[in-house]
C-alpha cells in the first residue's frame, strides 16, 4: 500500500460530508458560538485579538465545539447553555495550538504561516495563556462547577499528555502503551469533556455523561490515530500541509513505534539515525514510509482508528435514534476516513 | 544619590523584618498551603514535579498567598477554605513566572538558574500551563464561583499587562501612563485578587472585599516599582542577582521612561541606542544609572512607590486594628523597604 491507502480508501464509505452535515445541523449555534468566540478575544491590547483571530480564522473546523453543541441537544438540552461552553472549549483548543506551536517549534499550521512564526514565541505563549484565561471566565459565567471540574481537569491531563510526548521525542524505547497514553491525554481527553459537559448541561446522570466521555474518547483516539497516519500521507502536501512533520520533529508516532518493534537491526538503526539523532537526508522520509509498508503499520494505525471509532459508535447505543446520533455515528467515519 | 540610595535609605523604618513577621503570624496555614502546593504539583508524568518543584523550591517569598491567608484572617474566617485559595494563588504566579521566564528569555530567576535554562522552554510552557489547570481544580475544589471569578478574570489582566509590556519593549515613546497600566496588569491585579479572596471566604460585603482588592492593588503598584528601581541598584548583585536586566531586554521602565522624557536630545540618543537598538557596551549600565541620578527619577520612582504604599494602608482604616493589620501596614513599608 501506498502511505495515503489507508485514509483514502475509507472515503469509499461515502462518510466525507458528515461534517458539513454536522456544522449544518448545529448552525445556528455554531454561529452564536462564533460570536462568542470572537467576543471573548478582544482586549484593548490589540496585539491579542489581532493574533488571537490570526490563529481563530485560520480555517479551524470547530470539530471539538460541534461535539459539545451536539452532544448537548443529543441530550434534549433546549436552552442556550451549551453555546458558551462550546466556545470555552474552542478557546481552550486554541491555546493549546498556540503553546503547541511553540513547543514544537512549528512553522506552519492548517497550510500556513504558524502564529509563533508571525507573531514571535512569546506572543504565542502569552496570547495561548490569555485565551485559557478567557474559557475559564465564559465557564464561570455559566456557573456550573461540574462544567469547571470537567475542564480544569481536561486541561491539566492534556498537558500530561503534552509532556510525556515531549519526553518521548527521540526515543526509540516508546511503547505501544506510552504512545495511547499520550494521545488519551494530549487528543481525546479535550473531546470527551467536550462531549460529557453536553451531557452536563442537559442535567443528564453519571452513566449518560460517562457515555458520552467515552464517545469522545474513542473518537479523539481514532482521530490523533489518523493524524499520524496522515503525517506520512503525500494527501497533506495537496492542503498545503507539511508532509513527515512528525519525522522531522523525532517523534515515535504509532506507526513508527510498530514498524521499529518490527524492524530488523539494519531497520532501527534507520530510525534511531533518522528519529534519535535526526540525522536525516534526503530520501530518509521516502525509506521511513516504505520500511512502514514493509510492516504494514501505517494501515494497521488506521485499523486500530476503526476498532476506537466503532467502541465511540456503540456508546451511543444508550441515546435515541435520529438526525443527531445518526450525524455524530457518521463524524466518527469521517474522521476515519477524512483525508484533510 | 546612588541608584540603590532609595531603597536602602527606607530600611531605617525598621520594616525589614515586616516579611518574617507575617510568615510566623500564618505560620500554620502557610505549612499548610505548601503541602497543598506540593500534592497539586505531582503527576505520574515526572518531568513536571521535577519542574515545577525546581521553581516552587527556588525561594520563592510566598508574599501573594501569605496576603490571602493574612486577608482572610483579618476579616474573622475562622475555617480553613483560605488553605487551597492561598496555594492557587501561589500555582497561578508559578504558572506566570514560568511563562514570563520563557518570554523574557531570561537565564536567572532569585539568583539560580531560571527553569526555562534548565529544562527548556518547551518544558516550562507546559509546566506552566499545567500548574494554571491545577490553580483552577483547587478552586473548584473551594466551590466559589465569586472565587473563580475574580482569579480568572484577574488571569487574563496579567496576560494583558503582559503582552503590553512586550509591545512596549524598545518603544520610547512608551508613556507614564502605559508604564503604569502594564504594572497595575501584570503585577498588581494578582496581589488584588489575592487580597480580596481572603474577604470572600469569609463571606465580606463588597464594601470589603473593595477595600482589600484596592489594598492589594497599590501595594502591588508599590511593589513593582520598587522591582524596577531594584533592576538598577548594586544591591541585587548581593543577592545573586543580574543588575540591569530590564536594561538588557530593552524595558523601558519609570525610572527610564521620566529620565527619557527630561533628558536632552543627547540623553535621548543614548537611550534610543542602547534600549531601542539594544546596541549596548561596556560603560553604558554605568551611564544609564548616571542619567537617571541627574534626573533623580530612581528617588523618585521610590517616592511614587510611597505613595502607593501610603493608600494601601489608608484602604485598610475600616478593618480593626490589631496584629494581622499591623502586619500588613508593615508589609507596605516592607515592600518599599527591601533590598532582595
Amino acid at each position: 500500500m501506498t502511505a495515503a491507502a489507508g485514509p483514502t480508501d475509507l472515503q469509499t464509505l461515502g462518510a466525507t460530508d458528515a461534517l458539513d452535515r454536522l456544522s449544518a445541523l448545529v448552525a445556528d449555534d455554531l454561529l452564536a458560538v462564533n460570536d462568542t468566540i470572537l467576543r471573548h478575544m478582544d482586549s484593548p491590547v490589540r496585539l491579542i485579538p489581532q493574533l488571537a483571530s490570526y490563529i481563530v480564522a485560520s480555517g479551524g473546523k470547530r470539530l471539538r465545539p460541534m461535539l459539545t453543541l451536539a452532544s448537548a441537544r443529543l441530550c434534549g438540552h433546549a436552552e442556550s447553555r451549551h453555546i458558551g461552553l462550546a466556545a470555552a472549549v474552542e478557546l481552550l483548543h486554541t491555546a493549546t495550538l498556540l503553546h503547541d506551536d511553540v513547543v514544537d517549534e512549528s512553522g506552519l499550521r492548517r497550510g500556513k504561516a504558524s502564529a509563533n512564526d508571525v507573531f514571535g514565541n512569546q506572543a504565542s505563549v502569552l496570547v495561548g495563556d490569555f485565551l485559557f484565561a478567557r474559557a475559564f471566565q465564559l465557564m464561570v459565567d455559566d456557573g456550573s462547577l461540574d462544567v469547571l471540574r470537567i475542564l480544569s481537569e481536561a486541561s491539566a491531563v492534556i498537558v500530561e499528555g503534552e509532556v510525556l510526548q515531549l519526553a518521548a521525542i527521540n526515543d526509540a524505547e516508546t511503547s505501544e502503551d506510552t504512545y495511547l497514553k499520550i494521545i488519551r491525554s494530549k487528543t481525546a481527553a479535550l473531546f470527551a469533556a467536550a462531549c460529557r459537559i453536553g451531557a452536563v448541561v442537559a442535567d443528564r446522570d453519571e452513566t449518560d455523561q460517562d457515555a458520552l466521555g467515552e464517545f469522545g474518547t474513542e473518537l479523539g483516539v481514532a482521530f490523533q490515530l489518523v493524524d499520524d497516519v496522515l503525517d506520512y500521507s503525500a494527501l497533506q502536501a495537496r492542503l498545503g500541509k507539511t508532509v513527515g512533520d512528525d519525522f522531522q520533529d523525532g517523534k515515535f508516532t504509532l506507526p513508527v513505534v510498530l514498524a521499529y518493534a518490527r524492524g530488523d537491526e539494519t531497520e532501527r538503526k534507520f530510525w534511531r539515525r533518522t528519529l534519535v539523532d535526526q540525522q536525516t537526508g534526503d530520501g530518509d522520509l521516502d525509506q521511513a514510509i516504505a520500511l512502514m509498508d514493509r510492516h504494514d503499520t501505517l494501515a494497521e494505525t488506521v485499523a486500530r482508528a476503526q476498532a476506537a471509532g466503532a467502541k465511540a459508535k456503540a456508546s451511543l447505543d444508550r441515546f435515541p435514534d435520529g438526525i443527531i446520533r445518526q450525524t455524530l455515528l457518521d463524524t466518527v467515519d469521517f474522521c476515519i476516513g477524512r483525508d484533510f
